[in-house]
């Protein structure tokens, strides 16, 4: 183990999710039967709404990074299992809350909550869930975790403002959106993450690599799932290529493209994403354009970056199994694209 | 100029600084004037040690990029070059400080101010400078100018003591050393640059796009001077190979070999970095443990990223001299290294 080989030169075989599913396995029943469990009330319409977004299939990596995280510091209490089940209700919440926000109408495939069950019933039931993941943050006790947790609530919630006020705006700078999605999607990895060595009593050092691993998987996430919206393999998110365009988001690729454009092509960008020209024929030119200025291998790239600061954060960790399928993660989330 | 070349195969030629120098050499001697006659005083000892800096030959980059920055939408005032120098000075202010923190007994091949005046001429007139600085940048009249340069000479002092607090700790992250030099060092060029536009009364955008530029140039600048001080041309410099590992000093390529490195290599870390066991010895093992773990060729693509990112900030922007000789910076910043 003494050379470090790189990240290009390792990737002998595709890389997998499965090590760190397998070694989370038992734990994660006891999370799936909380969520439900959780996702419970008498009033009949919030198990519904909630199982709609729940049972739809997501690969719940958070709560599984949650569990290996703690695992990996020799944690041997339960609180784990709630903490991870907190962080999966924060992310399902968030995801609930987006659909209105964004006005989607599908997501992993399937009717969003909010054209079957409406607006208000989506952002309600986003709410319980949020409160039923305080409840559970509480119940484990640990001030320091409920700390971490409610911060990164409170910075997810910034993240969609922040987007909001970005919103169509083409001249966000890559800087910029950057900070969106640091806020907006790996705040909560950063947390997943760091709260597994925090209830473990782990080092401070130690909660500080797993909160850097979580911060940069989450941003190497984000931008590579803006890279496969506009040429990944639709089945594999479950949402077909071009929803970001179609709903005007101004993610990585098209910053990149407009920054790099002429100016004739600015206006093209500006009448697709500011004002919905937004259809399949858009799309197709959108796309060349992408091709043209590099937009996609260079989002890449960029997240190949954060991926590489991800796996140095845990560099210095012991040996274990925890920690290297959660190193295979990162080259998981990114190899989704290739 | 359609399609949009890597730097990798872009570079035919070493890129260099001459085209900026060239195009803010009338307003550069202007600054330089006014550096002479703002560091002087009627109190001999001030610009004895004022001078003894300012004329030891830094590249004056920072208020280059301001004057440029200025020029290139058209601003035809005189507040350019006292905001340039103003951010001559913050930065001369900040080595003077620098060097009394670090005990630091040589600068650009010179022995220090504090060698030769002590510590307590230093900080003083470090002092004296930011205070001039403070009062050409009233001068200016620009509201906005001078709440930029002001948050950036906090941000610099918070920078300076968030690294205090970091010293010679081995387990600082990579997350919480690039915080380091954003305050540190990318403040001081996200400002110089950002004031430009602001006074040319440029649009938002375009300050944006300034403002980013400076801050991953200053990142990408940080970072090739951590890689240069562990193997670059001492001579280009004015320092020698070492000096960062003689003083302790945390930069990336430790951060990164220390993580990557066997558990009896960090110990040996510890006893260089943390116990002052950095003889020339250590300094080899040191310079051996780096090039084993592509530490330096690390800190050089992390920089890239940061060049690219800058690269990208300017895009969008007209096509003038100026934008084209601050492009240039960049890659003579990161070709330093090569």
């Amino acid at each position: 183990m003494g050379v470090v080989v790189s990240l290009e030169d390792g990737k002998k075989q595709q890389a997998s999710i499965q090590p760190l599913i397998a070694l989370t396995d038992s734990d994660m029943s006891r999370v799936n039967e909380l969520i439900l469990s959780k996702a419970g009330s008498d009033v009949e319409m919030i198990p519904e709404v909630a199982n709609h977004l729940i049972s739809s299939g997501g690969k719940r990596l958070r709560p599984m990074v949650t569990l290996a995280a703690a695992r990996m510091f020799g944690y041997g209490g339960d609180g784990h299992v709630k903490l991870a089940t907190s962080v999966e209700f924060m992310h399902t919440a968030t995801l609930l809350h987006d659909d209105v926000v964004d006005e989607s109408d599908m997501r992993r495939g399937k009717k969003t909550a909010r054209m079957i069950w409406g607006n208000q019933a989506s952002v309600l039931v986003g709410d319980y869930l949020l409160g039923q993941a305080f409840r559970m943050m509480v119940e484990v006790g640990s001030l320091k975790a409920l700390e971490i947790l409610s911060s990164a609530a409170s910075v997810i919630a910034e993240g969609e403002v922040m987007q909001l006020a970005a919103a169509k705006n083409l001249e966000t700078t890559e800087d910029e959106y950057l900070a969106v999605i640091k806020a907006k999607t790996a705040a909560l990895f950063s947390a997943a993450a760091e709260v597994g060595p925090v209830i473990a009593s782990a080092s401070k050092s130690e909660q500080a690599a797993l909160r850097s691993y979580g911060t940069n998987l989450g941003l190497a996430f984000q931008l590579i799932d803006d890279a496969l919206d506009y040429g990944g393999n639709a089945r594999d998110l479950g949402k077909n290529t071009g929803d970001d365009f179609r709903e005007g988001k101004i993610t990585l690729p098209v910053i990149l493209s407009y920054r790099r454009g002429t100016q004739e092509e600015r206006l093209f960008w500006k009448a697709a994403i500011e004002d919905a020209g937004n259809d399949d024929a858009a799309l197709e030119k959108a796309t060349a354009l992408m091709a043209r200025y590099g937009a996609i291998g260079e989002t890449i790239s960029r997240a190949r970056h954060f991926g590489n600061i991800a796996r140095d954060a845990l560099a210095p960790l012991k040996d274990t199994p925890q920690k290297n399928a959660l190193l295979e993660v990162i080259d998981f989330c990114i190899d989704r694209v290739s």
